[in-house]
C-alpha cells in the first residue's frame, strides 16, 4: 500500500547516489509497480527501466514506518534489486531436489567431506562414514583456489571421477566447486549440485554459465559481501533461468583476527526471514579451527538453517588443506549426535517463522 | 642465538612488533613460567616483566602443533596478557553473586527493562512484568551516551532513585551504565550491576574507579574492539581487585549495513572455551530491530551464553530511545517461550564444555 | 502522506530508522529551520526537538541533486547533527592560538616529540632538536593507555613538570594526552593543548570536562568511528564552550593489517571541504613503522592538512613506547626538508579550496 | 643474517595454521636461503618447496629484528608467497611498455576516459579532449559488471570496436575491462591494456587467460583484499609468463561510508617500496564523487604513484553509468594543471625511494 498511493510526482523511487551511501548500495532500484506509476501493465523490465530514468531526477524516498510491518518493509526495500530472491505471495520455500533428497524441505540437511579430494580411498571412506552418521550430501573439491603457487591445486577431472565413484559406494549425492566457466560442462555432467565459492560470488560470467547448466547452485557468500550484494548474486542466477540456488553464510571478513572469519549468523535468520531459498551455514570456514566446528554447527541449527556444509576427513592433521578446520570421524559423529536435541525443535522455529513471512505478505 | 640461549623446549613467548601486526596484537607478553626461564618462583608480575625486558630482543616464536590441544594452546598464547581471565587449573568458573541471583551459575539470567529510564511508572511496569515472565533483573538507563546534542541524555540521579523504587516493587537487582569515574560512588550506591558501555570500554579510568567500587561489573564489548581487547579490559578490572566481571557480546561494526551491528555468535562460543567469566548476550543492540532480536536471544543461548541483555518497553514505538529494537511486553513473553526449550538444552552443553576445560588444563 | 504535509523545498529533515542504517548514523536529527515548520522562531534546541518529537512520524527525505553543489548539500545532511563544526557563511576558518603559535593558519605546524615522557634530558634534548629542525610544538605523554598491565604508564604529574621544564628551554608549547577526566584540571595547568586520544574520542565525559577547562583541544578519530563520530565529538566540545578543537587523523581500523592502521586520508580531504576547523595528520600511528612516516607526511601536506603530530626520539630503538614508529633526529631532519617543497605548494591548494567553501556557502 | 646465525635444527619457515592468523595470512612461505638449510644452491622454487614440505611440522619462526632494516625485512617475510613481485637485486623496477608510452618509467601516466562506452561520439571527443589534457592512455568499459539486471551492461563487441576507432583519432593506447575468461581473446584483439576488475582480483581462472593473451595487465586491488591477496593475485599472473603487471590501489571496504571506498594511500607507499611493478591509483571509485577525485590524484601523486587511471566524461550528469564520480573535460583540465607541480617533485622522491631499494637489498 504504502509507496503507491500517491502520484509519481511524489517521488517512490530511491536513487542512491554513490556519494552518500556504502558501495553495496550503489544500484538504483525502483519498487513501484508499473501501472501504479502509469506505465503499461506487462510488469517488464524494460518498463521499469524507463520509468527509473524517466524518474531520476526526483530524488526522494518514503522511509519506512516504525514497527514490525515497516522494518519488513525496509528489507524488501533495502533487496529490491533483487526481487524474485525475496519472499511474496507467488513464492513458497523453495525446495532443491538433488537425487532422492531435498534441500529446504523439512528435513535439516548435512553436507560433509573433506576440503580436496585427494585418494579414492579418502574418499569412499569419508562417504560411506559421514552417511552412516548422518550426513546427506557428499563435499569434495576437485578444483581448489589457486591463491598459492605453492598449495595444492586440486586433480581435476580425476577428483570429479574419484567423486562420482565414492557417491556409487556412499550412497550420496555429490557437490563440488567450479571454479572457471570454461570448465562447467565438466563439472555439471559430474556434480549433483556446482558450488560457488566465495571468491567468485561476484564472477557474474561464472554464475551465469553455472545457472544455465541447469544443476542446482550453491552459492557461497563472499567473505566481504554485503547482504545485499549476496542477493544480487543469487538473483543473477534466477534470471538465468536456474531456480535451485542454496545460500550459504561462511563468514566474512572483518578487524577480528581470533578466528578466520567472522561467522554473520544473524545473516541467516534474516535470510531466512526475507528470502524463499534455503540457507546453510559452513561452520568449518567460519570458525577456521576445529573445536569451535560443533558450536557454530549448533548455532546454525537454532538461527533456522536447512543445513551445513562441514569438513570431514580420516585423519585431519594429514589433510593436504584445511587440516585444521576439519573434523575427524569421531569428532564428525559427535557433533551430529549433539545437534539432534536442537534439529527437533526446528519445526516449531518453522512455524513461527511461516508467521512471520504472512505478516510480511500483508504488507508488501 | 636468541631461543638457543634458553631451553627451546620450554620458550613459549610472542614478541609482536606493531609493525608487522594488527593494533589487536600490539602489546607485548611472555607466557614463559619463571622457574623455566631461570626467574624467580614467585611467578609475580615484576618478575614476568623483568624477564620480558631482558628477552625483548630475542625475537623467536613456537607456533603451536596442529590438533586439539595446539589450537587451546595458541589461544593461551594469543589471550596471554590478560592471564586471569583465562582458564585455569587454579580458576573455576566465576559466579557473580547479586542480591539473592547469581550469574554464570546454573540458571540461565535474562535482564530485561528499558533503554533509558523514562518514568517511574513506566519501569515500575517493565520490572512487574518482566520479572513474571522470567527476567531476574531490570535493566534500565540513567546516563545515556551523549552521541547527540538533540538526543535524550538521561534523568541522572532521578533516574537511578526510580530504578531503586522499582527494585523494591519488583523484587529484581538492577544493573545501570556508568558513563563518568566522577559519578561511580553514586551510580554504585544504587545499582547492583555497574555496566560499562560499548563506547567505555577502553576508559581505563572509568574501568579503574568502577572496579574499585566493589560492585559486579558488566562490561560490554567494543564495537570495534578485538577480543584481545575485550579480555584486556576485563583484565584491568581483575588487577584493580574486582573478581566480578561478566562480558557482554552487542554486536560490533563491520562493512555490513543491513542490521545495526554484525553479533559475533562465535565471539561467545570462544569467551566460554577459553574464560571463567560469565558470558551474556545482547541481541537488542546487535540486531537492531525488534524481529531479529528473539532468533538472535535463541542463537545466544545455543552459543552457551549465560544470560541475556534485552530492552523492553510497555510501548516501545513511544520509547524516546532504541525504539526500534525494543520489544514490547507481548513480544518479550513470547521471546521467553521460545528459549524455554534451549535453556533446558543447556546443561548437556556446560558438561561437554566441561570437558573441553579440562583437555585444556592438560596443555595450558 | 507524509512529505506533503510541509513545503516540500523547505523540508531538510532526515531521521534515519536504526534498522536500515549504519551504526553510525543512528542517531536522529532535524536540521530544518524552526520558522519553515511553523515552530516557534526561537531556534533554540528545545524547539528543535519538539519538532522533531512532533515530525517523529514524517518519516521523509529530500535526497540531494546531483552534481558538484548537491554532493556538498548532501555533506551538509549527513553530517547535520554537528552544524557548528561544518563551514558556513557565518564561520571562518577557526585558527586555533597556542602561546605565539597558530593552528590553522596560514603556517603548516608540525608537532614533534616522543611517544612517552621518559626522562627529562630525552625530553630537552628532542625539544630542542625540533624546534631547530622547524617543529612549532613539543608532544610527550605523561599518561599513557594502559591497554596492557605490562606497558608502560608514564610518569604522571612528574611527566608534566618535565614537559614545563621542556617548554622553557625549547620555548616550544606542548600538547599532551589528558585520559581522565579527574585529571583535567592538573593537565592543564601545564599543557598548552590537551590530547585527546583515540579510545577515549566517545568518552563524553572525558570531552565535556577538557571542553571546560579552557585549553585548545586536539581531538583523535577514534580507530573505529565514522567521519560522523567524530564530528559529533567535535560538535560536543564546542557545545561546551570551547572552540578550539583540532581535529586529527591517525588512521582507522580494517581488515588490513599490513600497516598497524589504514591512514583515512580522503577523511583529511574532505574534513578540509566540509569544517572550519584545523586538521592534522599523524602519521606515526597510521603507519605503525618508520620507513613509512615520511611518506604518509608528504601525503598529508598534499591532501590539505594544516599539520601534524610525529613521534620522535633521540634514541628510537630504546624508546619505552612506540619504537618501531618513531623517527631518530636525522631521520625527522630528512623528512622536514623533503616535506619543504610540498609545503610551499599549499597556498595554491587552499585558493582553490577557499573557492570550494564559496561555491558550498550558495548552496548551503 | 639474522635467520641464519642459529641452528633452529633449520626450522624457519612460518607456517600459519588458519585458526590462528587472519585471512589474509592463510598461506604458507618459506623464507630460508637454500643452502643454509641444507637444500641445493640454486635458489629455485622446487627446491624451497622440497624443504617446505619436510619441515611442514616443525613450526617456529624468527620474527625479525626491531628497527628500519628489521620492518623490510618482515615485510619480505610478509609477503614472501608472491616472491617475484617483490624488489630485489635482480629485478629492476618493471617498466610496462604500451605502444609508444611507458608504465612505470619516468613519465607520470594518466589513464582517462568515460567508465562505459557509450557512443563512438562520446569516446572520440573524450579521446581527443584527454590527450590534448595530457593523458597518455583511453580508458572505456565495453564489458560492465553484471551487479544489477537493471544497470547498463555494456556494448560488448561494438564497445571494442568504438574503442579501436577512439584509438586511431585520438593516437591514444586503450585500457578496457574484461570479465570472462571466453572474452579474453576478443578483448585482447582490441585493448591495449586488460584491466582485471575488482570483483575479479581473485578469478584466477580469468587471471591465468589474461596473462597468456600477453597483453600488460592493469590488476585492481579487491575491495576487500589485503596486500598480501593483492600481490598472490599478480604473482599467479607473473606465473603465467606475463612480466607486464600494473597494480592499481581502487580504495577498500571498510566500515567509514562517507565516501564509496576508504582510499588506502599507505598502500600504494608501500608498494613503491616493496615491489618493482608499476602503482597507479584511481581516486574516481576510491572518492564516489567528483569533487574530492583531484584532491586523491594530488595526495596518489604525492604517494609515489606512477599514474592515475580517473573517469571523464563529455557530459557527466548524462553519463550511463558512475555518473557522479565522473569529471568533466574542464573539471579534467582543472586537475591536470593543479597536480603538475606535484608531478614535477617526484624525481626526487624516486631517488629516495631507489636509496630505499638499495638499503633494502643489503637485508634482504
Amino acid at each position: 500500500m504504502p509507496l503507491l498511493a500517491i502520484d509519481l510526482r511524489r517521488l517512490h523511487c530511491r536513487d542512491s547516489p554513490p556519494s552518500q551511501v556504502h558501495p553495496s548500495q550503489t544500484s538504483v532500484y525502483f519498487a513501484a509497480k508499473n501501472e501504479e506509476l502509469g506505465g503499461d501493465k506487462s510488469g517488464s523490465f524494460p518498463s521499469i527501466i524507463r520509468m527509473r530514468l524517466r524518474t531520476r531526477r526526483r530524488r526522494s524516498l518514503i522511509l519506512p514506518q516504525n514497527g514490525a510491518n515497516g522494518v519488513r518493509q525496509s528489507w524488501h526495500e533495502r533487496f529490491c534489486d533483487s526481487p524474485d530472491v525475496l519472499k511474496s505471495a507467488r513464492r513458497g520455500q523453495t525446495v532443491v531436489p538433488v537425487l532422492d533428497t531435498e534441500i529446504g524441505g523439512s528435513e535439516f540437511i548435512t553436507m560433509a567431506g573433506p576440503c580436496s579430494v585427494e585418494t579414492e580411498f579418502q574418499l569412499i571412506a569419508t562417504g560411506n562414514h559421514v552417511s552412516r552418521a548422518g550426513a546427506r550430501i557428499l563435499r569434495g573439491g576437485a578444483f581448489k583456489p589457486r591463491s598459492s603457487p605453492y598449495a595444492f591445486q586440486g586433480h581435476g577431472l580425476a577428483g570429479l571421477q574419484m567423486l562420482a565413484r565414492a557417491r556409487e559406494e556412499s550412497g550420496l549425492p555429490i557437490i563440488t566447486e567450479v571454479m572457471s566457466e570454461c570448465d562447467v560442462p565438466m563439472v555439471a555432467e559430474y556434480a549433483d549440485i556446482l558450488q560457488i565459492g566465495t571468491r567468485n560470488m561476484e564472477n557474474y560470467s561464472l554464475l551465469e554459465a553455472a545457472a544455465r547448466s541447469g544443476k542446482p547452485i550453491l552459492l557461497k557468500r563472499g567473505m566481504m559481501a554485503t547482504i545485499t550484494d549476496f542477493l544480487r548474486s543469487a538473483q543473477l542466477i534466477l534470471d538465468n533461468g536456474n531456480p535451485n540456488v542454496i545460500l550459504c553464510e561462511r563468514g566474512i571478513r572483518t578487524f577480528e583476527t581470533a578466528m578466520r572469519n567472522t561467522f554473520d549468523v544473524a545473516a541467516i535468520v534474516l535470510l531466512k526471514q526475507i528470502s524463499h531459498l534455503p540457507v546453510i551455514a559452513d561452520p568449518s570456514h567460519a570458525a577456521g579451527c576445529r573445536e569451535l566446528v560443533p558450536a557454530l554447527a549448533r548455532v546454525a541449527v537454532a538461527a533456522g538453517a536447512d543445513g551445513l556444509l562441514v569438513e570431514v576427513h580420516p585423519n585431519p592433521d594429514k589433510a593436504w588443506s584445511d587440516a585444521d578446520q576439519t573434523l575427524s570421524f569421531a569428532e564428525f559423529d559427535d557433533m551430529m549426535a549433539s545437534l539432534d536435541p536442537y534439529i527437533t525443535l526446528r519445526p516449531r522455529v518453522a512455524i513461527r517463522e511461516m508467521a512471520s513471512a504472512n505478516a510480511m505478505e500483508a504488507v508488501g
